[in-house]
């Protein structure tokens, strides 16, 4: 007899891990939704199969969704630079070049028919206004805006029995993250957020600078390989 | 030089063709996105490219986004009936078998990432709630709230100019649609709006239904072949 059900968006980072964690530790059998969207490489993928078979999931979905074509982003138009080298302080203010057209509403819709076609109680989404407080789908307010189109664009919504949009991860820091993820027994080292796809993190985007800088505030060594960045005095 | 935009979704039916008609209408070049979710059958992607192409759209954009393997819907899933032989005025109530979870949010999330790249002014949608009333996502209230998610979860939201979601057909009844489409000059013989895929339509799904009674009120005759259910006296 399986239990109560969530979707959970699991992108293969650092965040959706620990999101699928706590989702388990709320007490929910895991369907972990990754979507394919023409990213510029396959390590993010690769990572959300290795976090999803970690924590034995349910089930876990991959599916292609073509947002390449739309473009207007670093992270899959090859012609707009990532940036790197910003200090962290400098992340967060106004909206990066790595924003994706509208990609969390794509993802939360889709993740929204997911859960109404299996019945699942809940979607997880690892969104985080703190450190990314550039991105406009990342606020608090917007999900209350999506989870009223879930309530009244559902037969769910409509029935009484709406998909509760669940986000455990808005108001945390990346070291709350860290320390949660901790308490849960994430494995970080099967976890990927480096904007770039080599076989080390490169340790100078804006993602990787954010993990990094996450890591050392919670005082917790971030075990996957950089290729520069790390040695700094409280993350030997 | 090219004016303001819109980015139209376009079916195939007459409703959408409706709808590219007042967008172009209403001033705008349009840009059509058909998406391709696994319907049982290809010929209402033809249909939109045809209604693209005769009313000379900007761009057509056909775009595949796998619906089919979510499941839950006669229009997706072949081991679900697609309900015949209901008469005119009990389609409506209740939700239908051939409600797709979350259909038109996933496609306003496209929409709406493309009409933020492509820095287009709105977005048209043929839903029409009077002759849909069963459908969750067909109504005002629905497009109200998603507006909501388009201005919070954008970056041209936050910056002051969101994309419009357009809901020109919402309060018309079918036979209000075939007087505007007759007024602003639709090719209805180019349009499907059988939920069925031979060569004739069947005349007798609801969708078929909702069209006949359409023409019949408006005193149109409808110029697409008919398996049967044409011949009735207002229609001939």
């Amino acid at each position: 007899m399986s239990g109560p059900t969530a979707v959970v968006l699991l992108s293969g980072g650092m965040d959706s891990a620990t999101a699928t964690a706590i989702a388990k530790a709320d007490g929910l059998e895991v369907i972990g939704l990754t979507i394919d969207y023409g990213q510029r490489h396959r390590k993010e993928l690769d990572a959300a199969k290795s976090v999803a078979k970690y924590f034995g999931v349910k089930e876990h979905r991959v599916v292609r969704l073509d947002l390449a074509s739309i473009g207007g982003s670093a992270l899959t138009d090859r012609r707009v630079p990532i940036p790197e080298g910003r200090p962290p302080e400098e992340i967060g203010t106004g909206i990066p070049p790595t924003y994706v057209p509208a990609r969390n509403t794509i993802f939360l819709s889709y993740a929204l028919a997911l859960s109404e076609a299996v019945g699942a109680k809940a979607i997880y989404i690892a969104a985080n206004s703190y450190d990314y407080a550039g991105y406009p789908d990342c606020r608090p307010e917007y999900y209350e805006a999506f989870a009223h189109v879930a309530r009244l664009g559902t037969k769910r919504g409509v029935e009484g029995d709406p998909v509760e949009i669940r986000t455990p991860l808005i108001l945390m820091t990346k070291a709350d993250i860290v320390r949660k993820g901790v308490e849960l027994g994430v494995p970080w080292e099967l976890t990927w957020s480096c904007y770039h796809g080599r076989p080390k993190a490169c340790g100078v985007c804006d993602s990787c600078q954010l993990r990094l800088k996450g890591f050392r505030e919670a005082g917790v060594r971030d075990p996957i390989p950089y290729e520069r960045g790390r040695d700094r005095k409280t993350n030997a």
